[in-house]
């Protein structure tokens, strides 16, 4: 069974080994974990993001699952290219997980970027947006797309120490995967 | 043909006028726009962020294609909702357009943050993680999910002076949608 780890640790100094760690875990409980690098292209390339983006598209195609990495970045919601691989996996029919080892409410995120009122019944922000305020940790389409098309979200009770690199969340996801996909596990599960 | 209009503009204040004022245009080229406001529903239900999802995946699910409204939302990328609702619909096989008010590059917005410096070959944010430099507005998989799913991203050729109320380049698309799906227009098109 075919695993896409989708998630911004490609943007990581250290990608390549959070991607080699990630596959490792995968391994021992019986799943191939499929990680989207790039590195084997050349970046100079005119066509590059292009060939990127197939490269990914053809490994999606190809995995049975996804384990989306996620953590706020560059704002107070995940980062757009794993919430856009969720969304074309459920869309494939594909199982669904994801972790985040930022528990915070999305409310509680967006303070963090400035003021947050009530207005009318609602939460606003600085610029009069609507901030969704149902307690989840983003927003509502990608936590309950988990809730329906796999595992609800896993998050630890705090707030990881190092938010990139705890893998302890995405193992939690591994094993779930391998529970609900009937994988061989050749480890001792906890 | 149905058309999904995804996008943060139910997060304004006159999300009803925009949603009217969308949908009006998808009639005049003979289309029927579907959009995704959860006014009907009491926020105070327990579930209602769920019937939310669950009303707007069954929207999706009934809709030929999606415009996604892909202007940045509380940070340099587009918001995560609609980034989930265009993957998915691209995962559904349905076709996938897009548009975004701002043209701005992803690396200049990402600027807008904090300092972007060159490291090893890369651009790097504050927070050394790669700052994505193909000279595309967003993130490569919404950007190449509609080159290959459908139409080319619309932008202006410089930001709107109203980013959330401009339609033009919705208009542009849903004028794109009609000529794909050869709906019969009852309007004289520009």
């Amino acid at each position: 069974m075919k695993i896409y780890l989708a998630g911004p640790d490609v943007f990581l100094p250290d990608a390549v080994a959070i991607g080699k760690a990630k596959a490792e875990i995968c391994t021992r409980y019986g799943l191939s974990g499929l990680y989207p690098l790039d590195n084997g292209l050349d970046l100079s390339d005119g066509e590059a993001s292009l060939k990127i983006f197939r490269s990914n598209e053809a490994m999606m195609d190809a995995a049975d699952a996804v384990i989306a990495n996620l953590a706020p970045f560059r704002g107070p919601s995940a980062d757009a290219g794993t919430v856009y691989e969720l969304g074309y996996m459920a869309g494939r029919g594909k199982l669904c997980l994801g972790y985040c080892n930022d528990p915070a409410v999305y409310a509680d995120r967006v303070r963090r970027l400035g003021d947050v009122v009530a207005r009318d019944g609602r939460l606003v922000d600085a610029h009069g947006l609507t901030v969704e305020d149902f307690g989840l940790t983003d927003n509502l389409m990608m936590i309950h797309a988990l809730d329906t098309h796999g595992c609800a979200l896993v998050t630890p009770p705090r707030a990881s120490a190092d938010i990139w690199r705890d893998l302890t969340a995405f193992e939690t996801c591994v094993r779930l995967v391998a529970d609900r996909l009937g994988a061989a596990s050749t480890s001792s599960r906890g």
